[in-house]
């Protein structure tokens, strides 16, 4: 019993019963690998009694989570009940107060509170894990905090949730719609029944905010991402990408800019020989660019029971064998307040569609907006002609600020020409 | 003084130097991420008096590198000298047994002399690393010793030379030969002098086999790998590849038979949709089939100055903080002698090309050895007709032992039409 490691799981859902179960089915293997047994001696659910198909004979039931850190026989608190507050923050809290080691899956906990929590257990001088939480089957944290310790981290980028890159990956395959994909992938689980979290971009921009503080020091920053979703993303714009030759990602991104620090979600063109282009279906990828590694990339599952289950356990073991390190890669203290741009502050191309009355002059009214915002168009399609119908133009541009993107379409939206809101997409330089 | 983790470096190499470059010039970002120095104190090398662009001021000086390990002021000695034996061993040998953990980017010492190597420094309780040994840039065996400790892994295969990916790649590209791809690469710095060593497939072997006793828990076996090269691909079966929807990459490839494991390094077909096949350039990846996990994959630059020293340094920050994990993930004592399954054990499916003179029968003698050997046959390609002449022949079969398709082309090889070696690459199914 001395050696064991006491391991008490907070939420039995699929990802909480998963981690029960491989805890329990490769016993001996952890045993191997961090010469001491890790044992499941408490859990905490809201139903008791549904099957779960799990053994939980010889395990005690805690009826409420925020017990799990006071036994005596928990050293770490395994949180996997999720939410930024409630229940979930209460259960880790507790825990660390209590000078208890937690690992944890919860995304939106993290990126919300993140640098609070990392401060509360670096005072208690105890681990606060979670690979779990960014893109589980994917060691992106633990790649960032410890293999590339030596390295200048210039920029973090990633598909980071399954539901929206399966979403994409339909629609470019069948030519289908986006509300139309959105319903199939919830039919098969893939995405929830309320998916506004998913496809508005929130869970990629949680993830995000803790890669980026992870990548540069920083306290979390959530609430300085731009955040935009797919809903918006059609077939027609999947058509004109492959005739482009870019794939549509929804991507999170965060980059330096000098001191500053850029932080954004939304769906981008990427070059189709970009390794994170090849991406597809429910997988995630995280790629870096580091100094002196330069670019790289992880690539797997990021959600599911499994993967996820995997991830925590990785984290127990690191616990088990004594490994620790600072919650963000440095000390809590010295996680500075990033000094936040804004997404004005971007350069680059952009892919613009607009839906427009085939007219003669429509053209001249267009670029006579650009010219007045000197952006450079760089390619120009008008696929078919059909006098006096809606019909879509596509335009590319050099690369230009997107502030003066911005004031184009602000300006081009007036036209009495253009029948539709105009779609803008970045195409990342990657 | 007191708290500081002082480095003995034996090799000033390209990687030597940057390494200790690296170490100087981050060195307050280190101290931030393992909360105490990193500082050389003493180094090695052969010739003193060459500028290496490097302030050894304050760093003493040894001429016998396998006098570092011995030195007071060293408390973790960094092998870069290279080689599976000599100067390299006897100084890794030398520290663990004076009791310093050693970090060393050389592949050939562990692929030779790991599992001893592994014995000697758990028995002292010290640590062995080697990150920098495997694609540099690419943090593999962190990834598969720690993040992924909850996972059976079933194979592991990758990428593992950046000079046979950057031969394949151009030849790809251009259509030019592979002498003349070697010999630029060679100019380039790409490929050394006596190139042998990358391309005839010995390098990526060390690597996989080091990769392989970690997937899972043997001991080092590179003398059973099964190793070919990339000399006899040919700018036609680079095209074959593309016409049939393949690339042409070295894999090194080892997998799990029930209980025995098979290793093997060869040029292989992959579909070109597979996240490795866009694997260009000088990169590396590995990819791994786990469990719970499934698949995945790393990817970035496996070799050179940078990289190699960012995976030293990881490993010195793994050291300083205290951080460590058995050798091959498991304790030398519980490593098993892996039972070897050859490479006949193989089923799949093979691409074949054949030189014939073109000319009535030729086929008939071809299908009638494959009818003979139970060997079935997807598609056949004979591109072009011009008869009396040299012309080639492709053929894919289906699933297939590895056994009869060697047979199959042993008497091949005797035909009177056949005016060539016959070449056979596997098709894997990643």
């Amino acid at each position: 019993m001395g050696n064991e490691l006491r391991v008490g799981v907070a939420g039995l859902g699929t990802v909480g019963a998963e981690t029960v179960r491989l805890l329990q089915a490769s016993a001996s293997m952890l045993e191997r690998k961090c010469g001491r047994s890790l044992v499941v001696t408490a859990v905490s659910a809201r139903d008791r009694h549904r099957d779960r198909g799990l053994d939980l004979d010889r395990i005690a039931w805690c009826d409420d989570a925020r017990d799990l850190g006071g036994r005596d026989d928990v050293d770490v608190v395994v949180e996997l009940i999720g939410g930024a507050d409630g229940v979930a923050r209460d259960t880790v809290e507790g825990a660390l107060r209590r000078g208890k080691p937690v690992v944890t899956a919860n995304k939106a906990l993290i990126a919300h509170n993140g640098t609070v929590l990392a401060r509360m257990a670096e005072s208690a001088g105890i681990p606060l894990c979670f690979e779990a939480a960014v893109a589980g089957g994917v060691p992106v944290i633990k790649a960032m905090r410890e293999a590339l310790a030596a390295n200048e981290i210039s920029r973090v980028y990633g598909i980071l949730n399954g539901t929206c890159n399966y979403i994409l990956s339909v629609m470019r395959d069948t030519g289908r719609a986006f509300d139309d994909v959105l319903a199939e992938a919830q039919q098969l689980g893939y995405a929830e029944a309320d998916p506004a979290f998913d496809i508005d971009g929130t869970d990629t921009a949680h993830k995000l905010a803790i890669l980026a503080a992870i990548a540069f020091g920083t306290t979390v920053s959530f609430e300085s991402i731009h955040v935009e979703g797919i809903r918006h993303v059609s077939p027609l714009d999947l058509e004109f990408a492959e005739e482009l030759g870019y794939r549509i990602k929804l991507l999170g991104i965060a980059e330096r800019q000098g001191e500053r620090v850029q932080q954004r979600v939304r769906p981008c063109m990427v070059p189709v020989s970009a390794q994170i282009a090849q991406v597809g279906d429910v997988f995630n990828a995280v790629a870096m660019d580091s100094t002196p590694v330069g670019a790289s990339l992880l690539y797997g599952r990021g959600a599911g029971a499994g993967p996820t289950a995997s991830a925590v356990i990785g984290d127990l073991v690191d616990i088990a064998a004594g490994r620790q390190v600072p919650v963000f890669g440095i000390a809590g203290s010295l996680l500075r307040d990033p000094p936040v741009a804004g997404i004005d502050s971007l350069t680059g191309s952009y892919y613009l569609r607009l839906m427009v009355i085939d007219r003669p002059g429509v053209l001249a009214d267009l670029t006579a907006v650009f010219r007045d915002e000197r952006v450079s168009v760089e390619a120009m399609i008008q696929r078919g002609r059909d006098p006096d119908e809606r019909v879509p133009v596509v335009l590319t541009t050099h690369e230009t600020g997107e502030a003066a993107i911005r004031r184009s379409i602000a300006r081009i939206r007036t036209l009495d020409s253009v029948v539709e809101e105009p779609r803008i997409l970045p195409i990342e330089a990657i």
